[in-house]
């Protein structure tokens, strides 16, 4: 029996000394057929393994060869049994030359979705379960999956543990957003209870919600195991239909103990930097794809920002520039205002010219969890801000001390006995500590340049969708 | 300024050359502290990064040895400098010679919780933000680790893609279970409304819920990526308040096309295989410390399962053992019900001993999607059994055949148009592809021996639970 190989390795120049003239087998979808006068078709296979094709050469000689291969149609599914050998044909290694081609499953063309004609990608959402079947949104999902083990490799070898902080959770992030509730009510009944809502029947007893980060949970296991991050899906209840938002999306979010904002702006750089050259190695070919398609000089930027060493700058020196920079810009900016993505881009793509991070926000912008600098205006922030986007990762080191955690607590109104056991932490041992978000959508749209969001997620939750 | 290095790597014999007589620095928390007669004190220090501690000398020279080192207790959070010697004490390579110490955080002995005195798993859970600080958490949580960072480079390593299946969805996976509700619906006003509920009002202008599974989901992208995997969390909204339940949990759930259903066995024995042998190499004293002190004889039934092959048998013979063996069971069996975990620990621990996988299992017990065997009563459904616990993985290879999956469908009286895209799959390029589920959970609690599934998840989701 030949052996079942993948398209990406028998695409490979050193498949032909492996297999050493044995037959082998590949096992895949058909991406377009082509009669050649001379009595026989190329049939170019993929199996989702690479963006690029087998070429199949297929003699009129096989037995199926007028019934079958010469009905092969974009999206058919089969089996090829031949040798590989050298291709003479320009941007291929390999080609197989079959001995036996056995098809499994039809694709009806005139129904079929996905024919050689291009298709926009709005259109292609409406086909998510299809979509991936296409060059482009296949390399999407394969660099997701790269930057997903880029995460997992990178923490694990820095000596962090991953932990898993809760989906449905009672407490909100300190509003980082609207939430959606979780419930087991029976709607129906509810609406005709003429209220108000009793929560003793409802599963966990009381209101319950969707979470918005895992963070202040990560936080009390950074307390424990000293180095730990989450990488889960996150919501919001955001009516936003733009082309950076979701309802529901991937973060990964580091937590270290000991470590102050010197050590989580390094560990942002090195973190970045790992996740961008593993693109760049192990995804060579989608990459390439999507510097010459989907956004030219794509490379480049990524390289730029994997060679420079970040700058650092302060949110005031940041203000001092963009107001005596002369550039006009949509948002008004002045201390105490939070940037916008166009005064983020100003700094990073014409000031800097690569890699940016920001630091020491004013309080007053940001959550009750930061730690309070000396001067008493600034927080120990960080947001990260990288040429082409603007803001890619948002941290701080945490507020250690009980007493001004707790003044800042009251200064934003929350509830104690919500977070009882996030003042616990600095109750306990506390101990200096630091952390950030990534989105992951967000940043798989800057490694491919794709435009909308919703093109790099399998299946988009957005108001009014959750198809599939 | 002295290097900081972590507690796991400053107790390695191999540390004292690396550090080659110059000063280290450690941060982390005070376990237990013993003063001696000889004037000076054995500090036990934990950072989380392994279950035993750095014990730390502190002479009574110290600065602060009176005023602040001997009213150390444990959870007191410090950063201790020293050079690291060679321990004269037995069971510990290494201990630090002290010549600073820094105290960061104090923790009132009268009101901290986690006292030399042992406590209930159960009364721990009340501490979860605390608890991993305790020897048999902590050692929990970074098997827990462990297992997760296997089940990644397992199938990176295999070709499989980490896909993300939507948590938030329109369709339930053939009722696999009770679901959540997910609203932004008002609630007291929607009690006040008299109904009937207008779904156009709620966010996705439809009723939606969370997932219980990734499959049908998972099948598209293996149908176009070719291998994928999903690891990520489900949800039952059951009224189960049993030591193996929870509403929130953990599932990987790999699916490959092209693969039939000994492709899918071999490979959920490969995996159970990677996952434990990597137990045993990364997490050697945390195991140790399991086969002690939790359950005995663990190590041994873990390294019964990593040696042997698993044993295959079919349904029907499985029924013919179970009745014919003469052994009581407290649930009766006969060709056509369900196996209990009595049947199936039966099966794997006295009849094969060792792991067992069950093929073939009646179509009226398995869901839609199995494909249908040419005897038209049974389905290609696989369970993995284990000494010990019964069941841990559940699979089949997918029904590929679009008449025969209608007509499956036609029987479970599934509404076609919830399923249009799960079809299309079978209707446009259909392969033969197979796949499983393992709960994280389930395999955390096998390979530590913990009794309660909500000792093996940071924050346990629990009818009437849902506090951190």
């Amino acid at each position: 029996m030949a052996k079942w190989i993948r398209v990406n390795d028998a695409r490979k120049e050193s498949s032909l000394s492996e297999a050493a003239g044995e037959s082998v087998e590949i096992r895949g979808w058909v991406r377009t057929r082509r009669d050649s006068k001379g009595g026989f078709s190329f049939i170019e296979v993929n199996d989702g393994s690479s963006m690029g094709n087998l070429q199949v050469v297929a003699p009129a000689e096989l037995e199926n060869y007028a019934d079958e291969i010469q009905k092969l149609t974009a999206g058919c599914s089969l089996v090829a049994v031949g040798k590989l050998e050298a291709s003479p044909a320009k941007g291929q290694a390999t080609e197989m030359h079959a001995t036996e081609i056995r098809v499994l499953g039809w694709a009806d063309p005139e129904t079929y979705p996905l024919q050689k004609k291009r298709h926009s990608f709005e259109k292609l959402r409406e086909w998510a379960h299809l979509r991936t079947r296409t060059n482009t949104l296949g390399a999407v999902m394969r660099v997701r999956d790269q930057i997903s083990q880029s995460i997992h490799r990178f923490f694990h070898e820095n000596g962090f543990y991953y932990i898993n902080t809760p989906i449905i959770t009672a407490s909100d992030c300190e509003g980082a957003g609207e939430m959606f509730r979780v419930t087991t009510l029976d709607l129906e009944r509810l609406a005709k209870s003429g209220g108000p809502v009793n929560y003793s029947h409802d599963f966990f007893g009381k209101p319950t919600f969707l979470t918005v980060s895992g963070q202040l949970e990560g936080e009390t296991y950074a307390t424990s195991l000293g180095r730990v991050y989450t990488f889960g899906p996150t919501f919001r209840a955001e009516n936003s239909n733009t082309s950076r938002h979701l309802a529901e999306f991937w973060m990964v979010e580091p937590e270290a103990a000991f470590f102050d904002l010197a050590d989580n702006m390094s560990l942002a750089e090195a973190f970045l930097k790992r996740v961008f050259s593993d693109c760049l190695e192990h995804c060579d070919e989608d990459m390439q794809f999507f510097d010459s398609m989907i956004e030219k000089g794509k490379l480049d930027q990524i390289r730029g920002v994997i060679e420079k060493p970040f700058a650092h700058m302060t949110y005031t020196e940041a203000i001092e520039v963009l107001t005596s920079c002369g550039e006009k810009f949509e948002y008004p900016i002045q201390w105490g205002t939070d940037l916008q993505a166009e005064h983020e881009r100003y700094l990073t793509e014409k000031h800097v010219g690569g890699p940016l991070i920001l630091t020491d926000y004013p309080s007053t912008i940001k959550p009750f969890y930061m730690r309070v600098s000396d001067d008493g205006k600034t927080v120990a922030a960080m947001d990260v801000l990288v040429p082409g986007v603007g803001e890619i990762i948002g941290g701080s080191q945490r507020e250690e001390r009980l007493d001004v955690l707790e003044g800042r607590m009251a200064e934003h109104e929350l509830n104690p006995d919500d977070y009882w056991w996030y003042v616990d932490l600095r109750r306990y041992g506390s101990v200096p500590h630091a952390g950030f978000g990534l989105g992951l959508e967000r940043a798989v749209q800057y490694v491919t340049g794709m435009a909308n969001i919703r093109d790099v997620i399998p299946f988009p939750r957005t108001p009014g969708n959750a198809e599939f």
